[in-house]
């Protein structure tokens, strides 16, 4: 799909909620809906018009100009007002605004410039059509979990996971390693946590020092060309005690389910259900305390979410996490996570992005 | 000053607006207010109370309460509904809202949650005390400063600035570099800008070659326990053309005469005009197209802005850059960069933070 296509499905949608118009305000939106890249923009996108009109200011007048060579470009430095009154302006009554993004101080300066022109709720319109990724967007999300394999096997295959390196050491190896294999940067901060660290969900790397034994949990991911990996592997280091067997294997075949739960048309707290049944059943439902997993695109978080809350179902062409987890504080913790594209009717089985084993490796 | 006696101005300048509290949003007010650092949370500060009243969700119940020691803690996910509501049950009459950031929806949630409470506008309330640091800030300021200054002495001593090398090359050098010397990442994205590229004000580091006779442009900075360090450095691969020796000769004026005028008092715009007036009597107005500088702490950009359009008058103990620059679309450019702290009337010259040295460098 071509960037104009992705216009053309919100202009569909904004005709049916009869809208004349939306203000997009939201970056990673602009982005998505123009390819600009720049760190003040607004696009004005009309329901009667291919045209989009794309504001932003001086520093990037030639930059939107190679970005968006099919959009009208003004420059003007208060973007988001500007093309409201143009909106006005071109005879537009209901106007869709992102009430979700823009601020009561922003939208009192919009409903200045925007006179009579009716400014409607549009909250979450443009992240719905992100749900679905075209096949660029996925080439691309391919491309970041390469970087992201390729970074991880170069560090185990280097003897960089041992006893005597800190978290923090084995957090910069592993994000230089992401650099040398093509990513522009990396996707959130880089997680590696070990021995008891690894019962922290969410533990930043610290000065703590890998021991045999260990569990050393690493949850990291690269950005390729604005689009984020996301993926976690587990390891421990020598000898191995038995505990430790088990909950890996545990927490392997709860991620494995979930896995094979990602079908398109198959409701999200179910999936979510599937992978933490297992875990439940184990006697281990209070030392999971997260959702299973969460769309990933322009955005390392976006959606679709899949917990036991979420509502709405899995949708073809959607790309996701899968990462159950079992903590136990002060011993240690697993979580295994992929990132997938789900299939279609016609091909159901998930595509597998961060192809890195998930066999419990013991270094 | 500690944390509580921020929050004790803050009450002072409620009073002083007849609110009997303020919900805090942001995040990073929330952590100037609070120490909290967690990704979300809201905290409510009530005039007629020391405690302030912080809200977070269950990932932070630990940290919460260790970085928070003095603030009473509550755990709910939907933390500023929930204060709203907490306000509503105490008393408040006129609660006021970050205004410049709670978005449209979440005001219609606040305002649900508020019942008869009036919500009331108090943007910049938080970033306005922020403006002047404290002694335990400036520390932290230093450190980052300090930082990036030994990575980018280490980077020169190690020839690390040649032909033959790319911008990025050089830019994940410098980065790794200020990790060895302590900072906890980057401040921004770091420039690397080398020949024409340095022409660019913000250019993004590229795989172009440096190459004899080049500037080379780079503006980093070290993040540290929160705090952001901001410098610029241009410097010339030999030879060196005198074009460039006239145009860095320029710049070190211009940043010297923006360096000398600030003291407590003086005029934001009046600031910017005596660095940018040498700039336009040179007749190279046109290519000094940004502000002097900006003001520096816990975000990269905060306030003051020092521009011709900025209103009000620097404040003592201000943490602010100055930053002039001449760009030749084609050739090249310069920018010479400081961190400073802004001195009192009875000690009025500025604190330099940034110390590495200015005069051209001739590689």
């Amino acid at each position: 799909m071509t960037i104009s296509q992705r216009r053309a499905r919100l202009r569909r949608r904004l005709a049916a909620a009869e809208l004349d118009a939306m203000l997009v305000t939201d970056l990673v939106n602009v982005r998505y809906l123009s390819g600009f890249t720049g760190s003040n923009a607004a696009l004005l996108i009309r329901v009667d018009d291919e045209i989009p009109l794309l504001a932003t200011d001086g520093r990037y007048r030639t930059q939107a100009a190679q970005q968006s060579p099919d959009a009208d470009i003004v420059i003007e430095r208060a973007c988001g007002p500007h093309l409201a009154s143009a909106a006005a302006a071109g005879g537009v009554q209901r106007l869709g605004f992102e009430s979700h993004v823009v601020t009561v101080d922003g939208h009192t300066l919009l409903a200045r410039a925007a006179g009579d022109v009716e400014l409607v709720r549009a909250a979450g319109a443009v992240e719905a059509l992100r749900e679905v990724k075209d096949a660029g967007e996925i080439a691309l999300l391919r491309l970041a979990c390469e970087a992201a394999d390729a970074a991880l096997a170069d560090l185990v295959a280097a003897g960089g996971l041992r006893p005597g390196r800190t978290e923090k050491e084995v957090c910069r190896d592993l994000e230089s390693r992401m650099l040398d294999h093509g990513a522009d940067g990396v996707s959130f901060e880089t997680i590696v946590a070990a021995g008891a660290n690894s019962a922290v969900p969410h533990h930043r790397p610290t000065d703590a020092v890998l021991a045999a034994g260990d569990f050393v949990k690493i949850d990291f991911g690269a950005l390729v060309a604005g689009y984020h990996s996301d993926m976690t592997r587990t390891f421990v280091l020598a000898p191995v005690a038995q505990w430790q067997l088990d909950v890996y294997d545990l927490v392997s075949t709860s991620q494995r389910l979930g896995r094979e739960a990602l079908a398109p048309g198959a409701s999200l707290s179910g999936v979510d259900d599937v992978s933490r049944q297992v875990i439940a059943d184990a006697g281990f439902a209070e030392n999971f305390g997260h959702g299973l997993g969460h769309g990933v695109g322009l955005q390392i978080h976006e959606a679709p979410g899949i917990s036991a809350s979420s509502a709405g179902t899995l949708l073809a062409g959607s790309a996701v996490t899968v990462e159950p987890g079992v903590y136990l504080p002060g011993h240690g913790g697993v979580r295994i996570e992929d990132t997938l594209v789900v299939g279609s009717e016609d091909a159901p089985t998930p595509e597998l992005l961060t192809r890195f084993p998930k066999e419990l490796a013991i270094l």
